[in-house]
């Protein structure tokens, strides 16, 4: 009978292990991958989308064109019976539930993200992880600069022209090297923004950059930072964040709109509630990828733990989470499971590095290759040239290298075209003496206070007396607009650290409009509270 | 003093308003244009954009690019004060009103969408008008080709597969010539779907498509659509529309999740709160574009209702609503206010069309030019040429002409990277009879009736009993998931046409967890509806 190999994971170990199996064992396996997208990222070129260097469809590729005559299903992982031997994912407007079996099974879900151990970070950072992260971090740089242009106020001009990111590995280093030529390059579209109102910091707790590179090229790639503008401090984290400023750990405050978090590393969510053996977040697995006490079951990639040695203890001595090593991973595992279904031994995994390159924008990168390490323009170039020959498909190659010429002869574009999805209920943090919102504001939603308290004050517009009263966890405001308020008649301003749940506008009156009770609630609560006349009512 | 004209709008009226206003005064005036998006849409490739063909990046310009030396506001306007010559709008996080003085007033809005006439439409179906529903269709195309690949079940595949667009003027026509296109060169990918399995539909509640071309041109489009396998089904209209059908006025039912709307072509919504004269919710203005009874303010565009001749009354008396007329109106008006700032009388709009260009997709086309007629691929030709001219911008065009090039010589990605925007609640519409979740589901919403009937059936496990209960308007089920409950216990059906408000899990969770009066009234339902273990209790 045809041996099924199943699949979880599209990205580099996941397309790579298909592709090298399908090379191998040709039709006499079926394969079949599932995927929650139904395209390949090629992550290390996420940067250049957000910076708008390339679009974001040249740094994809559809999994389809990869894997030809595999089959690709899009669809979310639910969870995997090991004793079944079967897989439940949740594919279409994914409600009903599809069982999928297997005889050999490969988890390459990679890594997640999670911020919540910051206070604040969660709900206002930016992450670099997929695609739409690049997007939306391009389309919120621009949106910055587009406000910065116009506002009149210069406490939000220096928050929106502050851009702050956290964590200077190769994400934080790429990502800050490319936004930093984005912005340079738009400046001179942006009359009212001057170069020297815009700050950009990397943030990094070490007490160095690019840990994982020779001390040579990290501080040539700190060097060259620092000469185009962008402030490195070392020794610092962040402990805090709201939606307009930026508490570092050593105590400083920055104000900025903009935090990109390229750290918080974390198992994907799926992987943890599976029933495998997982430490630190990762799968454990033998030298052979094997899964520990999982017969045909295999693990390899960011989600796994793969000892390079006997005895493995130490951090290094496990495979590093790089594309690199994926696709290495990929071929000797492909290896593996043809003798494990040959019935012959397997082989334990064994690479060394062959080097590693980082692109500074602006023309500059660094690399080190078999031994060397280079710096300037020749690494920049060695980068996009690796980068180009390794992208999948001809025709990406050309699209991408004719974005490259077209982005060194013209103007980078600043169409701001992703915007930030919408979502009806947010949490928003905010420190002690942060202005929520102002008298006069247009009204844009409700809030309930999750944590800290808040003050309200109410100016009587006749007698100009003020009003104020303190709320805190559990109590609400801004339901005025139920009464059709369309601006604010109240400040309010938070008294001690404190989190809110907000819910737009729009979907209070959805909610308003279609659950009676949650609308006979608000009546007698406004009946209540302002139905006796008292001017210091609620907001 | 120097004057300041502002210019609502940065389409094609309102962008080339402000450029011919520029070469024509130079800087002896301020000239401002405030858009709510930062660059300018070039409309005619949306079709292109929502196939494939072309980048969404390469149908947009910044009006930074475009108007150099001209101050550009991303802001949405709210109002104006005729009195006062002051225009507020809302920017950067839209809180607070920003008061913008002037001299001169162009409004330019265009038009919006108005699709609430018809039950159902509004929520399920997708539009044409901006570059965001250009990406949304081809996300949502490709979509429903992954869920048709891999669903086991006949409906959901035929459902998947049936594409209907209402309306078969030149958007619609353009569009579902290039959805085919799209489908059409995608299918290879796919080797679960036959070509014979995909059902392309065009509803036209006239006896002709493309009312406004001559009749042979609409004749070989029509013919060219039907050999290509597009039905058009003339002298149909749309009845009403739910997630999974359309019902047209003839009574038909079509199983389908893809409806495109192309009708519904309404006034702008800030418009309609203009202090302002309208006829057909459009700005009356006279010849010259002055709007009556406003001193120094004028209209222009799609919002204008333009006479093209004394004693205008008829349809065809007035400025049609495309960009070839824009051009030209904004050629006139920049001379017009010129004229009016230095004194001298104004000249009355005229202007005669120059023809026509429509594509049909894969390298077809129809072209009526000074009165001539073409059709087939010399048409489709003079198509992509005239709008490489018009484009603006070197790189634009440059950008253009390589991805039409690799998109002849290469396969057109199916990357599905536009997914359709998350939004916490959401209206839903059902027909009699449809089944709104069943039993073993997953649990991912909490629905409130707005109106209809709904029947809910629950099977006891242990005695195999069928329990059932019918609820009307107000009411809601669903709410179990807030007790921890991943699947359905439950099925649900609809037994009248129903509407509902559904709040997906994640914002169900938030609000429960957040806001104590929500969650107090859901612990009081499950107690009072489970506590005492009734088994047919609600779902």
């Amino acid at each position: 009978m045809t041996q099924r190999i199943v699949i979880l994971g599209g990205g580099f170990a996941g397309m790579f292990t298909a592709r090298e199996l399908r090379r191998r064992l040709g039709k006499t396996v079926e394969i079949e991958v599932i995927n929650d997208k139904n395209y390949f990222v090629f992550q290390p070129l996420l940067p250049e989308v957000a910076a708008g260097a390339i679009g974001a469809i040249n740094a994809v590729t559809p999994l389809r064109f990869l894997l030809r005559g595999i089959f690709v299903r899009k669809a979310k992982v639910d969870s995997v019976d090991f004793d079944a031997k079967t897989v439940t994912v949740f594919q279409g407007v994914q409600r009903r539930p599809t069982v999928v079996p297997y005889d050999h099974l490969v988890i390459a879900l990679g890594q997640g993200s999670d911020l919540s151990r910051t206070p604040g970070l969660a709900d206002h950072a930016l992450t670099m992880k997929t695609l739409e992260d690049a997007r939306r971090l391009r389309g919120h740089v621009i949106e910055r600069l587009e406000h910065a242009e116009i506002t009149e106020l210069p406490e939000v001009k220096r928050g929106a022209l502050t851009f702050c990111v956290i964590g200077a590995g190769f994400s934080g280093i790429e990502t800050v090297g490319e936004m930093k030529e984005l912005i340079d390059r738009s400046l001179k579209y942006y009359p009212n923004i001057k170069p020297s109102e815009v700050r950009v910091v990397v943030l990094e707790f070490a007490e160095r950059i690019l840990g994982e590179m020779p001390d040579r090229l990290a501080t040539y790639a700190a060097d060259k930072l620092a000469s185009r503008g962008v402030e490195v401090m070392l020794g610092t984290g962040v402990s805090s964040a709201t939606g307009t400023q930026l508490v570092t750990t050593t105590g400083e405050v920055i104000d900025t709109r903009t935090i990109v978090a390229t750290i918080g590393n974390a198992p994907s969510p799926v992987v943890l509630t599976m029933d495998v053996p997982l430490e630190h977040g990762k799968v454990v697995v033998a030298r052979d990828f094997q899964v520990q006490g999982r017969e045909a079951v295999w693990s390899l990639g960011d989600c796994a733990l793969i000892p390079m040695k006997d005895g493995a203890s130490e951090r290094h001595d496990f495979a590093p989470p790089t594309a690199q090593f994926a696709v290495r991973e990929a071929r000797q595992l492909a290896a593996n499971i043809e003798a494990q279904i040959k019935g012959r031994p397997t082989k334990p995994f064994a690479y060394k590095s062959q080097g590693a390159l980082a692109s500074l924008g602006a023309g500059r990168g660094i690399a080190e290759v078999w031994g060397m390490t280079f710096t300037g323009l020749f690494a920049w170039l060695v980068w996009r040239a690796y980068y180009l020959m390794f992208l999948p498909g001809v025709w990406t190659r050309v699209a991408v290298l004719f974005n490259w010429t077209k982005d060194l002869l013209s103007a980078r574009s600043v169409v701001q075209i992703d915007t930030a999805p919408r979502t009806g209920a947010r949490h928003l943090h905010y420190r002690a003496g942060d202005r929520i919102y102002e008298s006069g504001n247009r009204a844009d939603g409700f809030y309930t206070i999750l944590s800290g308290k808040v003050e309200i004050t109410r100016t009587d517009a006749g007698t100009g007396k003020g009003y104020t009263r303190v709320i805190g966890a559990g109590a609400h405001f801004g339901e005025r607009l139920l009464l059709g308020e369309t601006k604010r008649a109240a400040t309010v301003r938070a008294v001690e650290d404190t989190q809110v749940l907000v819910l737009d506008r729009e979907e209070f009156e959805k909610l308003s409009d279609g659950f009676g009770a949650f609308r006979q609630y608000f009546d007698d609560y406004i009946e209540d509270t302002f139905g006796n006349g008292t001017p210091h009512a609620a907001e």
